[in-house]
C-alpha cells in the first residue's frame, strides 16, 4: 500500500494526471507537481481548483524543479512523502527521476522512452540502452517502475496483452494504429511537444517484422483501415515506443505501429525536415549564436495545451491482433474512442493529452491498493491488464473489442 | 575621375564584383575588399587570381571590417585610398557605409535599398525613410551615390527610362519582370541571402497603380508571360526597391514588380511564414534562449554562392513599357537574358549573383571615367542609360529588345 503523489511536468498530459489524481484522491493521498516553470504547475493547480475536482478537500502543492538533477528531485520526494511519482515531464527527464525514486524507495511511473537530447530514434531494442540497465537495482531494491503506462504505449501494451493471452492461441501480427480525427483549428500545431513529437519521425522506422527488426523511412509504408467511428483512416508506419518492449516480452513475430497523419500534417512535415529545421543537433547563425533548430519550430509552434478549448472531434486508438484461434484464422481490434471536447470540458485538456494522462493515473491507483505494486521494474504487458482496463472504463476510457462476434464494450 | 575600389561584403555578389573589376583594372586602379569574416574576402581574391582575371597584373587587398563601425569603414577607405566603394554587403550596412563615404569623399554604389533588421516592407516610398535623408548632405559636399544599381534595381531602372524617353510618348504602365528559370538541384534554396530574400515577401506587396500606392498581399497577384528565351512564366506582384524610385521619379501612373516562383518555392514559404519562422522579431526557446527565427532558417539553408556549380538554365529580367506612340497604343519589353552556366564558368557565380554584381562594376567604370560622377545621389533612371547600357553589352549582359518592330539587340 502506498500513497501519495508527486507529478513532474506541467504540460497538457501533467494537467489530466493532477485532475485524474484529484478525483481519486481519496485512495492516492497528497498530490504535488513539480516542473521548471513553478507558474505553469500554479495555473494547474488553480484549473483543478476551479473544477472542484478533489474527491476529499485538498490542495495541491506546487514546487519549482529542475528534474535532471536527482538530489533536488530526492529532496521533494521527501518532503511531499510522495511513495508514488508520476513521470509526465520531457522524455529526457527519465532517467534522473527513476534515479531519485531508486534512492527513495518511491514507486516510478512514465509514459515515454527515455531520450538523449542529441540522439534520434535509437538501436533497438532502444529500453536496452537505459531504462533496462536499472532492471536488477529496481529487483534489488524492491521498487516498482512500471514504463510506459501511458494510452500509447501502455493502454495499448495491455490490449495486446489480452489479445495474446486471452483471444488468440498463436499471434502472427500486432499493430497498434494511432488515428487522431480531431481537429484544432490551427495551421499547424502538434499536440503533445513538438520537440518530442517530430523527434519521433526524424530518424528511422524501426519495426519488428519476422522476427527481426527491420528499418524503414518515416512515411515510407502506409496502411488504410475503416476504423470505429473515425472511419476510413491512412497511417504510416512509425516507430514507437511500444515495439521496443513488445518484441521483447510477447513471443509475437510481426509487430508495428502506425499512425495517422494528414496531408497538410506531411508537407508541413516535410518542409521542415528536408531543410533541416527539425535537426536536434547545432547551427550556427551568421551573427554566432549556436541554435538547436528543432528548439526554434517548437518555439514558434502553438503550446499544445493552448489547443484544448477549441478542439473538437474525436480519436481512435487500438491494437489490432491476428493469428489463430480453434485452428482458424481470427483478427481482433481491441480499442477506445476519446472525444476532445468531452476531455476539455472534464479536465481541460484535449484528447490526446487526456488518452495519456488517465491511464498513469489508473496505474498509481493499482499501485496505491498493492494490485500492481509489482516491486520491480516492468512494461505494462508484463502485468495483469483486467483490473487496469476495468479501471479505466470507469476512468473515462471505455474500452471496446470488434471480432468476428461484433463491436461491443470490453470489461473483465 | 576617380579610382581605387573598396568592395564591401564577400558573398556571391561581391564575388562577381571582385571578378568585373579585375577585368577593367586598368581603369579601375587597386581592389580590396572588406567583410564581417575575412576568409570569405580571401576565398574571393584566390578566385580571381585563379582566373587570372586581372587586366593588368595586381593583388586584391582584404579586411575584416564590421561595416556597421562608420569610423572603422572611413579607416579602410583611406589605408586603400579608394575612390568609389561598391557597397555589396548586407542592406543593413547601407547607411552606415554611406555615411563613412560622405565623410572620406568616396562615391558610393549599392544595390539594395537600406533596411534595419526589426523593420520589414516600410512605408513608401522606402528610400525617403533611410538614403533621400542624404540628399542635400551629399549634395553639398559633392558626393557621388548612385543608389541602387544591380539588376534590379538598376538595369531595370535604366530600361525604364530608356521606354519613357525614347520609346514612347506616353507611358501607363511599367511592369518589371524577373524570371529565373535556372535549376539548382537542391531541395530548396535561395538565390541570394536568405534573410533578405524572404523579408521581401513577408510584408505587404507596395505597389504604384493610378498613381498612388496600392498595397496587396503576397502571392495574392499573378500573371503569366510567354517570355524570349524562357517562355511561358507565371509570377507574383511583389514589393521591390525600384517601385520606390521609380514611381517618384517618372511620370508613370502604374509601376508594379513581378517575380517568378515555382509551386515548389511557394510552398515551402508559406509552410515557413504561416509558422512564424521567416519573422524577424526574436522568439525565447524553452531553455530561455532569444533567437530570430529567420537567421536560424537562414543559418539552415544552402549558402547561395554554394550553388553556382550546379545551376544550370537561364534568367530573364526586364522592363515591360505600355502606353502610346505617335497616337497608337504601344508595348515594349527591354530584358537581359544571362546563363547561369556560362556565369560561373567566368567568374565562379550563378546567374542571379551575375546579373547583380556586373551592373555595380559598369556603374563604378563611368564614374571613373567622369561620365556618371554626379557629385550628388540620384537613383539610376535619373541618369543617362546610354552608356551604361552600352558598357553592359560589353561587359557579359547584352540588352535586348522587343515590340511590334521583333525582337533584337539594343545599343546605342
Amino acid at each position: 500500500m502506498k500513497k501519495n503523489i508527486l507529478i513532474i511536468g506541467a504540460g497538457g498530459v501533467a494537467q489530466v494526471v493532477a485532475h485524474k489524481c484529484a478525483q481519486h484522491n481519496d485512495i492516492l493521498g497528497s498530490i504535488a507537481i513539480a516542473s521548471r516553470g513553478i507558474s505553469k504547475c500554479q495555473e494547474i493547480a488553480a484549473s483543478v481548483r476551479e473544477k472542484n475536482a478533489f474527491k476529499v478537500p485538498a490542495e495541491i502543492a506546487c514546487f519549482e524543479l529542475d528534474a535532471l538533477n536527482i538530489e533536488a528531485t530526492k529532496s521533494i520526494i521527501k518532503e511531499t512523502e510522495a511513495q508514488i511519482v508520476i513521470n509526465v515531464g520531457s522524455a529526457f527527464l527519465n532517467m534522473s527521476v527513476l534515479q531519485a525514486c531508486i534512492e527513495t524507495g518511491a514507486a516510478y511511473l512514465d509514459t515515454a522512452i527515455h531520450e538523449e537530447p542529441h540522439k534520434i530514434c535509437e538501436t533497438p531494442p532502444w529500453y536496452n540502452n537505459y531504462e533496462w540497465q536499472r532492471r536488477e537495482l529496481c529487483e534489488a531494491n524492491r521498487i516498482t517502475a512500471i514504463l510506459g503506462v501511458g494510452f500509447d504505449p501502455g493502454v495499448v501494451n495491455a490490449y495486446a496483452a489480452v489479445a495474446v493471452n486471452g483471444y488468440l492461441d498463436q499471434t502472427n501480427s500486432i499493430d497498434i494504429i494511432d488515428i487522431n480525427a480531431g481537429s484544432h483549428g490551427r495551421y499547424f500545431a502538434t499536440n503533445f511537444d513538438p520537440e518530442i513529437n517530430f523527434r519521433e519521425f526524424t530518424g528511422e522506422v524501426w519495426s519488428w517484422q519476422n522476427s527481426q527488426w527491420t528499418s524503414n523511412q518515416m512515411f515510407e509504408i502506409k496502411r488504410t483501415d475503416d476504423l470505429p467511428v473515425v472511419g476510413q483512416q491512412t497511417s504510416y508506419m512509425t516507430g514507437h515506443d511500444e515495439i521496443h518492449s513488445l518484441s521483447q516480452n510477447l513471443n509475437v513475430p510481426n509487430i508495428r505501429f502506425w499512425m495517422g497523419f494528414g496531408e497538410h500534417y506531411i508537407n508541413v512535415f516535410t518542409v521542415l525536415n528536408n531543410l533541416g529545421l527539425l535537426s536536434e543537433q547545432p547551427v550556427t547563425t551568421a551573427e554566432g549564436l549556436e541554435v538547436i533548430p528543432l528548439k526554434v519550430v517548437k518555439a514558434v509552434l502553438p503550446d499544445p495545451s493552448s489547443l484544448a478549448p477549441d478542439y473538437t472531434g474525436k480519436t481512435c486508438i487500438g491494437t489490432l491482433a491476428k493469428g489463430k484461434k480453434d485452428g482458424k484464422d481470427k483478427e481482433v481490434f481491441i480499442y477506445n474512442v476519446a472525444d476532445h471536447k468531452e476531455a476539455y470540458q472534464e479536465v481541460g485538456s484535449q484528447g490526446i493529452s487526456y488518452t495519456a494522462g488517465v491511464p498513469p493515473v489508473a496505474a498509481a491507483i493499482l499501485v496505491a491498493q498493492g494490485t500492481w505494486d509489482v516491486q520491480k521494474m516492468v512494461n505494462v504487458e508484463q502485468l495483469d491488464p483486467k483490473p487496469f482496463l476495468n479501471l479505466l472504463n470507469q476512468m473515462g476510457l471505455p474500452n471496446r473489442i470488434k471480432d468476428e462476434n461484433g463491436d461491443r464494450a470490453l470489461s473483465f
